[in-house]
């Protein structure tokens, strides 16, 4: 098998193999000291909800835990911290220090719209190893995921307007702005203003000028002509810092005639950043038209969201690219991706032993196993009718009748006819044996794929307000295995 | 005066000098371009709303912005992807490569608590130099803050118990997670469970054991056994992932007493994470000490934040110590902390010509000026009266009566008399002509000041519905030069 261990150009090259909840120490300590060190477990990361009430979230992520596992070693400053805290025998300090990960990953591919409590990732690996992945898969998962899906959400307001991440003042900090418009453009935004972004991922970096640009200047002619000069082919100018309607458009034609026209150069935009921004840009586009600017586009950013993108294109706001920051980069309104990684199983004697957490809540208990997942499609109009989860290494077949079952409900169950439908196995091997094996896909590569994904899904999945419910289902026989289970812990 | 260039250990030794939005850079290019490149400029850096609508906001980041100022350079590959873009001059980029900051930053100490609209970072340097801070001061300063005033207000609500930071797994990217314990520190909390930021920030680390290290085992009592086994004199487990009260506590017990109490230890703790832990927590405690286990401590951790912990001690509940989650490290209530960069003055031929930002929106104009910020205490009780801006260079003195004005409403005026009040100066310089002054405080330092300067604030401050709003005024004098100038901006 190839393997892609030298290829792969670690984005991230920081030791982040502490950033870790202390109690996964704690307890690779205990499985170290106890006789079955070695035992193999495998772990599903997945998730309960979609943000926002969402039909479904877009995951991302998958490049960042590719690094952190390819970079994932305990450094001598790191070993001599631990033993600071008196905590941790010498021997097993050996361990860490000698520590490599050499299980197996699989995860379905960045981009792919995914939906609540199926397995996005799924770890087999001896029991330390495995935990010492969990909270590094978590953080960067629930994050990139997060924005990706409140991304998509506003993309898919902003119907085929340029739509700009400009969030980075708002982030989390300096990952949460890079990681973030990375993640924004997986999602469908069309630029960033993250420089860094920009030259590590790839993405169209935009931007123009802030209010400073224009207080800094002795008017606000003299600021949008220094502009124009510098730039006149791709000159965009700010409105608002004085009066936008009779001051801000009207410098902003009378630099277009003056001097960008006299060098053979158009105005190409201007941006509006507050007041009414639906009759600002009507009012703005008027004046424009009359003044021969037709191509001239107008550019808006004030607090937008998918509610209020959509709600101006109603109104007939006259945008053409919308900038948004805080409500996409910490995606404000839902702004946490609630990502859990639970055991599904331990192998003994390469026999599965599947495992379950129980729970009051019905919505909480987990889907016991090591399993796999796919994806099936209508044969004819190559709609995704659900997603399924298996018990691994027994097989689904298109060629005979395939019965899918709720989770929790016994009495949901669907049974397709044999040459209807298509399956896809959701799963790419990421690493086997601890080796890369998986070649990972260009930032443009995984858009792409998430755009044409998503064509797969019914428009009911798409609406904000109470979106149609997607299957994610079990097999018979796994489902099976799920109720005895919990028959056998109730006892 | 004495530097601190060399002493400063860089914490963080990536090179994130393009974490800025793009506009900075072309904006750059055209103050490069301009006759008057290397005029002088001052910025202020403030926010306009607290968190959660509270008293008041932890101001933390600062660390991390010197951090970035001392490390801010572009590398070749820097320029390479720039000139890339064929939007800027060779001699733009070459002044790029060239780049040192050489400017004055002064700011509030790590740890104050602050308020709406007083400029808690105060920059005057060459224009270039000045924005290409921007993004990075307030991403950094947004992030901790927030983060900080959060776990300020968690931290309150549990009245002295224990509180730990568990919220790795949640938070936006390793980042996050890591300087947002460091900010949670700040804001009160004991520990954190983010190995990491332990080890980078001298935090107390905690944890103990996940549902999967139980679930690993054959039975609850072997895991329990397991880690007691390893930990004997620090054994916390975990009750709820079976049936907390028929089989968790009935088997912490049993440990405590077949294994610990043999080997002369004491069980240390019990942990909850799920369930009605008010109620849980009563019958535990009963148990425990029915089984002479008193001094056995309840963790409880479940998404908590500020209002369901004063809930849980309103109804009795005996937890001794607070595990909390994303609704501290994402301040899931009130995730955006909206500080902003603003242009408060051009310094032009050693004159100071200020700049404000008009608005329509009253809250939105900026107070204009080079200023200096102060703290005004009650002389008998050591309260703090108000903060209070001057026009920098004009001193205020505690041997005169000193009237303080409302920055909006014009009637609102009030004079302390002389003698009664003390003056504090809340800024410390951080660099000076580009050199770093400030010694940084060690992170203990600063949480003790924070600790200390709360004690100055009047306890109506403190609430969580409609705190008192502390006043933040301006001398008699910067307040004309404010409506001066927006009379003449009018014009």
């Amino acid at each position: 098998m190839e393997t892609y261990d030298e290829k792969f150009d670690f984005r991230d090259k920081r030791n982040l193999s502490l950033v870790t909840d202390f109690y996964e120490l704690t307890m690779s300590q205990c499985y170290f000291n106890a006789p079955d060190a070695n035992k193999i477990v495998t772990f599903d990361l997945f998730y309960r909800r979609n943000p926002d009430n969402g039909g479904f979230a877009i995951f991302a992520g998958l490049e960042q835990i590719i690094g952190f596992i390819q970079n994932l070693h305990f450094e001598d400053e790191d070993i001599a911290y631990l033993k600071s805290l008196n905590k941790f025998s010498d021997e097993f300090l050996d361990y860490l220090r000698h520590f490599i990960f050499t299980g197996d990953v699989y995860a379905v591919p960045e981009g792919t719209p995914v939906f609540p409590n199926e397995p996005l990732v799924r770890v087999k690996a001896k029991i330390i190893e495995a935990q010492l992945l969990e909270t590094a898969f978590l953080l960067a998962i629930n994050h990139q995921t997060l924005i990706a899906t409140k991304a998509n959400r506003i993309v898919r307001a902003a119907k085929g307007r340029i739509v700009m991440e400009f969030g980075a003042r708002r982030a989390h900090n300096f990952d949460a702005a890079n990681y973030g418009a990375r993640a924004a453009y997986i999602g469908g935004v069309d630029a960033t203003a993250t420089t860094y972004a920009g030259e590590k991922f790839n993405i169209p970096v935009a931007g123009t000028m802030a209010h400073s640009f224009i207080q800094s200047f002795d008017s606000e002619y003299e600021a949008f002509k220094a502009y124009a000069l510098t730039y006149p082919d791709s000159c965009t100018v700010l409105l608002d810092t004085y009066d936008t309607l009779n001051s801000g458009v009207k410098n902003a034609i009378r630099v277009a005639k003056e001097v960008l026209e006299p060098m053979g150069h158009r105005l190409k935009g201007v941006r509006i950043d507050s007041g009414d921004i639906a009759y600002l840009s009507k009012k703005i586009r008027k004046q424009l038209d009359e003044a021969g600017l037709e191509d001239c586009q107008i550019v808006a950013s004030n607090s937008f969201d998918e509610y209020i993108i959509k709600s101006l294109i109603e109104q007939g706001a006259q945008i053409d690219s919308f900038g948004v920051g805080e409500n996409m980069i910490v995606s404000k309104s839902s702004p946490v991706f609630g990502g859990v990684y639970k055991m599904s199983s331990v192998i003994k004697d390469n026999q599965m032993i599947p495992k379950i957490k129980l729970s009051e809540n019905v919505e909480k208990m987990t889907n016991p196993g090591f399993k796999d997942l796919y994806r099936i499609y209508d044969k004819e109009n190559h709609k995704a009718l659900a997603d399924l989860m298996t018990i691994h290494g027994h097989p689904i077949s298109e060629n005979e009748d395939l019965t899918i079952c709720h989770p929790d409900n016994v009495w949901k169950k669907k049974t397709l006819k044999r040459g209807t439908f298509v399956i896809r196995d959701l799963y790419e091997p990421i690493f086997v044996n601890g080796r890369l094996v998986y070649k990972v896909p260009d930032l443009n590569e995984i858009r792409r794929y998430s755009q044409q994904e998503l064509s797969h899904l019914w428009d009911e999945y798409f609406r904000f307000e109470y979106p149609q419910v997607y299957k994610v289902d079990l097999t018979e026989e796994l489902l099976k295995m799920k109720l005895d289970l919990i028959e056998e812990m109730k006892h």
